[in-house]
Order: C-alpha cells, then structure tokens, then sequence
C-alpha cells in the first residue's frame, strides 16, 4: 500500500492522477492521507519528517527500490519515482525521455510557481497589487501562449504520447479561472486539455481528497497560508 | 564540441558548472554562445528554436544519445542529460538517484522561482512593491532554512556526494546579496557553499561569459526584461 501525503491542489492532483493513471486504486493499492494545508497540518512533526520543505505532496512506499520503505517529496520526483517503478508515461529510449523531461521541468520551474503567484495575487493575497497582478498574468498568458505553440505542432506536450510532463501540466489548466485567461484563447490548449479531462484515470484523480477542500475564505486558514506561521523556524 | 547557448546568470551558471565538472574544456570540448538577454537576443527566431519558452540555458549537443544531434531546454533537463551522458553525479543505485532527484526538483521548483522572485522585486522591478519584497524575502529566508537545517545532517544537499542537486543550487547562493539574507545566518549553508565555490570546476565555470554581463540598469535592458517584449506573441 502506498501513502500519499496530500490535498487537493493542482501539485496533489499530480500524484492522485498518476496513481490512477498507474493502475493503483485508491483504497486498494494506495491511500490518500489528506495534510490540510489550510488548517496547518503541513506544519507537524511527523509531516515534516518526510517533507522537510513542509509541502505537499510526499509519498511513503513501504516496498522501494531496494525492497525498504522509501520516502519521496517533491510532485516531480514522486511522478519520475512512479513513471521509473511501473514503466509508464516516461518513454524509455533517451531521446524520447529527455523530450519528456524538460516539458517537466518547464512545469515545475515555469508553469507551476508562475501560476501560483497568479493564483496568490489574484485569488489570495490580502492585499490587491497591481504590479504583481499585472506581472504574473502577463506570464501566465505568456506560458500557455507557448503551451498553445506546441501542441499545435503535437498531440501531447512532449511528443505524441502522453506522459508525465503531461500530467504535471494539466491540473494546472483546470485553474485557468484564477489565471485572468480563458482557455479558449489558446485553442490547442483547449483542445489538449479537454481530452486529458476525460481520462478514466483523470477523473478519478481529481476527485480524490476535493470534498474535504474548503474554499479559503477564513481568516485562520489564510494566516497559516500566507502569515508568519510558514516562517516560523523548524 | 556541444553547444551551450546561455548567459551569465545563476540558470546559466548551473550549465557552465556542470560542463566544466564534467571534464568538458570551454574552446575544447565545449562552446559557450552568449545570449544577452538584457539585449533580447532570447527572442531571436534561431534561439526560439532550440528553447521554446525563449529562456537560457539551451544545449545543442551534435552527437545525442542516437548519435544525432539532440537540443534540449531547461537547466534541470540538461543536468540530467549531461549526469546521464558522462556517469557524473548522479548516483546509479535507484535509492540514492531519487534523493538527488527530489532535491533537484526543490531548487527547480522553489529555489530557482522564487529567489528569482526576491531578485525581481528587491532590485530589478521598477515599483517598490513593500507586500512582494516581504513575501519573497520571507520564502528566501524560509527556502534557505530548509536547506541549513539538511546541511546540518548531511554533507551534501542529497548525501554524502556532490551531485547535480548541488550544482542547481549553488548558484542561487551567490547572490544572497540580492535576497535580503546572509549566509552566515545558516551556518550549513555557509560550510557547503565555500566548499563548493573552491572546486576548480566551480571557479570556471562561474566565470563563463560573465565578463559580458553589464548591470541592469539601463531602461532599454530592463524594458526587454520586464516590459512588453518579453510578452510579444511569438
């Protein structure tokens, strides 16, 4: 059974997404434990001991590698540490896996902390900054502008099957309303996006963990989002 | 001869590093093309070609994995390219490899990002934005305590070897002038990055190209930076 410490937020729907797309089913193969980012529970000790960035998602696998238990943070590390275990979304000649990895990695340098700030200064902040608003939309507008350029050019992200930069990308674009983009704007986005959506795996993974996310509108959560709780040493 | 189309910039400096780490030799081995990016030669037709999202570092490497030749974007991919190329740096026991892994995947996703973030607001944005400088200055301080507190335990960012995680990392610390930090407040940190500012290949590697670099402080530069060029449909 393998346990995936998380919450449903676009890097958890990663990890959830890729277990089913794995052939793991919730409950039977792997168990969702959910860390409550809201509420604080990234911040405990026993989260911690797994994820000393205090993010989610991690992952505990009892049976690693070498036959231990081995525990992963970081959603780009879990889904190659997934791909690598059950030989699935990561192409296994070079060229093909390198194409995959740096449309991973311009997922995790790009696509996910920009869209995050877009998220925070749109969404979240308690304060409304113009600059920054302006700053993180223009370069949200500008990924998915080249987002839109290549998947005009092929039917998945890396070339023409699906993988996990694919993956890693797509729980992303189902935040688009928090972006100020439509996804009609970027046609092949839209065309890509729709498809991955209707996955059988897919629609499982997001779903795992989503009743249990409460909108953040509560003045605790917020603290312990953006406060002085996350910075407080450990 | 592998081709490095880069600058001088903590992104680029991971590539330069690598190389030279690897046994590569500037002029010998390798050629290091500048890309100015405070000239926008990032938005030339024949620099989109090899990195779509039009950001440094890029490689053309002519004799690729198929002994074609293979370009590839994003510094995280190209560290795994070369450490997979040359055997270097990245440990080949599945347990160890995934260590480095996730520490690779913090600096791609939170390092990189976000102390690019504290440089943008701290020096280079146009507007004071009081809320930004606290926030990324805040998560500076934050990311850098994570990384003391894993120093203190361990000799290496991953292990007991130096390895590609280092080498991404490394970098970001050179400019804790620019975040609002010391890095005698992390006595770790501040063990690990002289150690490593003292390997031969570390020396070379950070003076790549960066006798051209001039600062940021001419308006054209910071327009191509931060303005609308960068955002130009492309």
């Amino acid at each position: 059974m393998i346990d995936i410490y998380s919450w449903a937020t676009p890097n958890g729907h990663k990890v959830h997404i890729m277990m089913e797309e794995c052939g793991y089913r919730l409950g039977k193969d792997w168990l969702a434990h959910p860390i409550d980012i809201g509420a604080g529970d990234q911040f405990t000790k026993e989260f911690l001991a797994i994820s000393p960035n205090n993010k989610i998602p991690a992952m505990v696998d009892p049976n690693g590698p070498d036959g231990k238990p081995i525990a992963l943070f970081e959603s780009g590390a879990i889904l190659l540490y997934l791909a690598s275990k059950t030989g699935r979304f990561l192409p296994k000649t070079d060229r093909a896996k390198f194409e995959v990895l740096q449309w991973l990695m311009f997922q995790m340098g790009g696509v996910g902390p920009m869209l995050g700030q877009t998220h925070h200064f749109r969404i979240y902040a308690p304060e409304k900054v113009e600059y920054a608003i302006n700053r993180y939309t223009n370069e949200t507008r500008r990924l998915y502008g080249v987002m839109d350029k290549e998947l005009s050019k092929k039917h998945f992200i890396a070339g023409k099957d699906y993988s996990i930069a694919d993956i890693a990308i797509f729980p992303w674009t189902r935040s688009w309303k928090n972006q100020g983009i439509t996804l009609e704007e970027f046609p092949n986005v839209l065309r890509w996006h729709e498809e991955i959506a209707e996955r059988p795996a897919v629609k499982r993974g997001v779903e795992v963990l989503t009743s249990l996310r409460k909108p953040l509108n509560d003045d605790k959560a917020k603290e312990i989002l953006y406060g002085k709780t996350q910075y407080q040493k450990r």
